[in-house]
Parts: C-alpha cells; structure tokens; sequence
C-alpha cells in the first residue's frame, strides 16, 4: 500500500516532511575501487581498457576492436525492424527540433562610455558519452544526450557502452548512428569514464562526459570533475501527478507506474482534490499489478514510497508541488496551463490529460535528462547549453579607459591590490600625459 | 626567473605539456573536519554556530548577534569615503547592465503535430553568498555573486562572512547593500555553507550557494552539492596575454603583475611572436617587483608559474592559448577582434592595449568569477543562468497524440517498459474506439 496524506489531517505536516525527506537510494561505496580503475587507465591505457573488459564484461579483445567500426555498426542495424527505425527516427527528428531553438544568442554592444562588451558562445571541442550496458542500455537516452551535443555544434562525439558476452543492443548503434555520433568504443564502467576523461592510445580524451551509469560510473564521474566537465548525477526516478476527478483513474495509474517500473527506487505520487478519486487511482494501481511484466519492480516502489495525497484546492497542491520540485510533473485538471504558473519547481511539466509523462522519455521533443532528488529547485534537465561555454568579451577605447579606469583604480586600492590599480594607472597616465 | 620558452626550439612540445600539466595548489586534505563541521551544526544549529565563531574568529555571540541589523550596516558603511562609495556604485551599475542582457527567455509554439511546447525559466527561490574574512575580504566579488543572483530575480539573498575579532570591511557591507543583499550573517568557514545548506534556527536554509573560500569552504560547498546547488570550486587564477612588439612593455609586466599579486599559485603567461619584445617584458616585470607592495606574493608566482613564449606567428599563438584555455586572455595585438575569433577557450577575452584585466575585475562589467585550471573548455563564467533554471514544458492534444503516440508505443516496447506503453495505449485507445 502507497501512503495516503489529507492535508486536512493532523500529523500531514509531519508525514509529508518524512515523505520529502526520504532516502531512497542507498549507492554502495565503491570509491576506492573506482580510485583504482581510474589509475590504471591512466598508467597503462588501452591493456587496462583491455584486461578491465575482459574481467568486467567476460570479452576478450585486441587494442584494436574496442573501437566498433562502421561496418559493425552496419552489420548490426540491418535487422532492424522498420517499425522500430521509423520510431527511432521520429523521436531524433522531435529533438533536434525542441533542442535547436535552444541554441543561445552571442552578443555584442557598444555601452555609454564607447567600451564594446559582449559575450560569445562556442561548443566544447569533444564530448563523451556513458551509454550502459544490459537492461538499462536505452537507445532513446542515447538521441537524449547525444542530439543537444551535436545540436550545439560538438565536432567529435564519443559514445562508450560495455559489451556484456559480446552483446550490445543494435537500437543503441542505430540511435548512435542516427544522432550523428562519431565513435563508439565498446568499454564500460570506471574504466570506460576514465578513458575518455585521460585518453588511451584508442581512445582520445573528450572535455565533457554526460550520460547515465550504474554507483561505478557515478563515482568516476565524480572523480574525474574538474579535469572535464560532467552532467548531474541522477538520482532515482519520480513523478507527481496532480489530477482532478475529471480524470480516468486507469490512467493515471498508469502514469504512476511507468515511474513506479523503472526502479524499486522510483517514486510516484499523486495529488488529487478529490479523496474518492485518490482511492479509484490506487484500486487501478492495484489491478495493473496483477498483470504488469515489470509488477515486481513497479509494486515495490509503489507499496515503499508511493503516497496519495488529498488536498483542499489546487493551490495547495501547487504549493506542495513546490516543495516537492519533482523530476515530472504532470497537471491533469480543468485549466493545466494556470495551474503550471503557480508550479514554479519541476524539471518538465506535462500539460493535460492526454500528455503522458512516457510521450516525454521518447517523442515529445524536450529532454529526458532532468534533475531528480529536489533538485529542479536549482537546477534544470539536459540542453545544448550544457554543451556550450561562453566567453565574455570587453574591449575599450581611450576614451572609456578614462571614464572608468579611475574607479577601477580607486577599487583596486581599496582592495590593497596595487599592480590591478597600476596597470590601468600606466595607461591613464600615457593617455593623459 | 619565470620559463623562456620557444616554439622554434626541439624541447617546445615537452616543455609546453609540463607547462600545462603543472599542478599549482596543493588543498590540504580538511575533509574530515569539515565533515563533522557539517553533522554538528545540523544537529545543534546555533548552538554549534555559536561555539565555531568563538573558537575559530575569536568572536563571542548572543544566536540573536549572528545576524548583522540593517542598523549595524547603517553605521559601519556611513564612514565610508564618498571616492570609494562611488566606485562601487559605478561598479554595481555596470555589472548589473552587462547582467541584465544575459537574461534568457521564455518560449512558446505549436508544432505540426498539434503539440504545444516549450521552456520556461524561473529564478531559484534563495541563494547564499559566500564572503571570505581577512585580507581576501574583497567587496568587488559581493559585486560580483549578489548583482547576478539579482538581476535573475532571486528572492532572498542572504550572505555570510565571517568576522575574525568582530571585524568585516565596511566595504563588503556596502557593497551588500548596494546590489540588494536581504540578510547578511557574520559566520564563516564550513559552519556558513553547513548552515546556508541545512539551516538553523537564525539562517533559513537556500537552495543554491556561491562564492569563493578557502580549503575548508570549498570542501563543505563539495560535501552540500546535491542538497543544494553550488557554483564552480575555483582554483588559482591564471592569465594569458598574447601580445606583438607594438606595446609599451611595462604595461604587459603590470597585467601580468596583476595575476601574480593575488597569490603565489597564480599564474602569469605571455605568448609573443618577438622574442626581444618577450625579454623586454620580463625586464619590466623584475623593475616592477622591486617596489610592489605585493611583490613577495607576485615575485614567488612569476619564478615558479611564469612563461614567456615566443610563437612564429599569431595563429600559433591562438593554437596554445586554446591548449591553455585561459581564465583571463588579453589580445594586445593590431587586429584582436580577428585573432579573438580563433581564440575559441578562454573565460574572458580582453581585447586591445586599452583593456587591461583588471578592468574586468572591478568595472568592465562581465562577470570576474572565471573558469580556472582549463576549465574554460568545457565550463562558463558565473552568470544570471547560475541562479536559474529551466522547465520544459509540453501539452498534447488528442491529434497530436494520434500521430506520434504509436512511436512512443513502439519504443517503450523496445525497451521493455510495458507501463510506459499502456500508458499512451489506454488513451489512444479511448480515442480512437
């Protein structure tokens, strides 16, 4: 059984604070053993790659095979079902559309004081991407990540999955293939992160790594931040549903459980203004997971941390919403487009009833790649700017040297950094004198 | 002596690397003291800020002191010379210009599906500042932090900084007031992080933290990310200038002067395509650290961090400065527009002999929180975007579902999600039958 919350009960506060604050992921710690891995890549390059796979994925390859050629790729993609390809193509087609009106717009003016600022925005050279292995290796992840990074104008895109036995999802090179990817190494875990943020004789270092991975993956991450960029770390899962009676409770329900199958870690959550409606969306619930594939995973994460929670009105639900900040949000009620004014916290809002969360993980347009944990409170899901730096860009003249050098000198002072004041004051005093 | 490098030379590339490869700072390893740091002022709140503020800035507190009344700010700003209370004003003013255009927008449109899609950004709710104590007490970084957090709409903005012996430069409290600062607490060290983070009775909790510290405020900015958002973890700052014959020598030496007085891990480069010019800069630089007041500090970084690189030409010199990707770039040649448009990594670019860096920190009005340690590949300058984020909306209509809700159908399948299926199925289903 979910929670079921009233905020018209006593103890909601209390409930609904435990609910928020709850740890839903315990990751092993297996720093020291990524410490480890890291160094070796580092130390021994492609005969560490080497060894790890064949210890890790039971594949024993030559230097040379852990790049998968073209011709592999189009060995493998050529049996492909059309009905997948067309799907496949579809979606990419969606999100190159959503992600090219992303791209940001360089700048350049000429102020009061005749000085010329601006700012320029330009790709990151070279960008990895973690693709896993087994049941989690998602080709739409692959166009999810790999797509903002072409759109933003990333010359050479490297994208690493393991090979478990060999095996490797041919969806995952199809969506390599048609997001524009330029190399495909198949190495995983640790080893495949460290790879590409050191270099291996096969495999040049990249700038930026993003893309998902299991405790291994997120702690090479980690480490390797700061020698090159890296995406969020993703935590489990979520969805908050807020719906009205005017709604089918199979539905919902089942927008419920499409959080609920991803992870015994998931967590699905509905607000309704309507408790009778709250307990038909439950009894659906129930009934899907008697016949759901996944209804092992989906009922756990449904009976741990799956709460009903009935408000007064929507605006508490809005507020509670806030508090939340969930990965997806869903609003099917009367009038979604006024009531997504008042959820200001969420990493993408799904309008109406007929807006599945599941049309955003795959066709929709937007990213999939979006902050879980509380974190769309400051933070926002994958983008071409997570592609992009800017660099700033300030150019005076004579004139506007001497209309704000002086304060820049008085500045620097007061700052008891004597040369900052000096380099302007040598200039000042040539102009001047 | 600072290195004299040559790309004509048969050792270049080696040099270069080592160059490149240096590490210039070396933390100390406090992670375990700021670790319980952290547990104690969760546990205990102001209780335990109390007793961090006596032991460590020797400073006695009521929990009632720990916040700075607008009445204190009043008197220790209201001595504050009229020179210095213009500068900063002028300063804000040009700060809060260059950071008023980074805003980003909104967007909005149907596309040929009948779906309605987009983006919307909304400003994090409340942010804190980080203000170091002492001698790197520098109002030019309130400037710098809070205008931004401002100008993106923050709400509240509270700041903390520590008072070794009860003292803050007034400066810093001025400069609070004029970019808009709603609290301001005097408590530093990885005590302010663990409460602008977790809160305690006296300090609401944020949910993004920026600003420069020392060791133990970067390692508590570290072990907080996730429960809020932080900023980058700077590293020493660094410049790059690039600079032909045709500039007046003294004038590059007091630029890069001007890195090197910040710290002894500074580092200070120029790239030159005349060798002479090149020795005639370092001749300049040792005339200037005879007489600097910071000339220990600047001295120490320019022996030990210091290069003088001689180019055959200016594309070479653009070619290094992208290995380099500098925090601060100065282009002192005839035409630094076209040269800037090959120097693609850099943090800011400063162009022109009439643009010296320090500009930039004080007045220029571009942001002086720079990527630093290469960082500059694959990372941005702090900025409005810091303090926002962004969520991607979508609402299908009944048509666009129909046309591309099978393909979401297909790849859920495909990926062995049945409930991310069903949930698209059940609607199409009521629609179409």
């Amino acid at each position: 059984m979910p929670q079921f919350l009233n905020t018209a009960d006593a103890g909601f506060e209390q409930s609904f604070t435990a609910l928020l604050g709850a740890k839903r992921e315990d990751s092993p710690d297996v720093d020291a053993i990524v410490a480890g891995i890291i160094a070796d890549v580092r130390a021994r390059g492609d005969a560490a790659l080497v060894e790890l796979t064949a210890k890790f994925d039971r594949l024993e390859l030559e230097p040379a095979q852990l790049r998968i050629s073209d011709a592999e790729v189009d060995a493998a993609i050529a049996d492909v079902p059309a009905e997948e390809r067309t799907a496949l193509e579809l979606a990419a087609e969606r999100i190159r559309a959503y992600h090219g009106r992303q791209m940001p717009e360089d700048a350049q003016w000429t102020d009061g004081s005749g000085a010329t600022l601006g700012w320029r925005w330009s790709a990151v050279s070279a960008a990895g991407l973690y693709v896993p292995g087994g049941l989690a290796s998602y080709p739409s992840s692959v166009l999810m990540n790999a797509i903002p990074a072409k759109v933003a104008g990333v010359s050479r895109l490297a994208v690493t999955v393991p090979a478990p036995d060999g095996q490797i999802n041919p969806l995952v090179l199809l969506a390599a293939r048609i997001s524009g990817v330029d190399e495909i190494y198949r190495v995983g875990g640790a080893q495949a992160v460290a790879a590409l943020a050191y270099g291996t004789e096969s495999i040049a270092p990249v700038d930026k790594i993003t893309g998902p991975g299991n405790a291994f993956v997120a702690a090479a991450k980690r480490r390797v931040f700061g020698k090159v960029g890296i995406d969020m770390i993703a935590g489990p899962s979520e969805i908050l549903v807020i719906a009205d009676k005017d709604n089918n409770p199979d539905w919902i329900a089942l927008d419920l459980m499409s959080q609920a199958e991803h992870d015994e870690s998931a967590q699905s959550i509905l607000i309704t203004d309507d408790e009778s409606f709250g307990r038909a969306v439950a009894e659906a619930v129930d009934k899907r997971l008697e016949t759901l594939e996944r209804r092992a995973i989906a009922g756990a994460s449904w009976r741990e941390f799956g709460a009903v929670i009935t408000v007064r009105d929507l605006d508490e639900a809005a507020a509670l919403s806030n508090r939340i900040a969930p990965e997806h949000l869903e609003l099917c009620v009367t009038d979604p487009v006024a009531l997504s004014g008042k959820t200001i916290h969420a990493g993408a809002i799904f309008l109406g009833q007929y807006t599945p969360e599941a049309i955003g993980d795959y066709v929709g347009g937007p990213n999939h790649v979006l902050p879980t944990a509380r974190s769309a409170r400051f933070s926002s899901g994958l983008s071409v700017m997570d592609f992009l730096k800017r660099t700033t860009l300030s150019q005076l003249t004579p004139d506007s040297l001497r209309a704000i050098g002086p304060a820049a000198e008085v500045l620097a002072k007061s700052e008891s950094l004597e040369a900052h004041g000096l380099s302007v004051t040598a200039r000042l005093d040539a102009l001047n004198g």
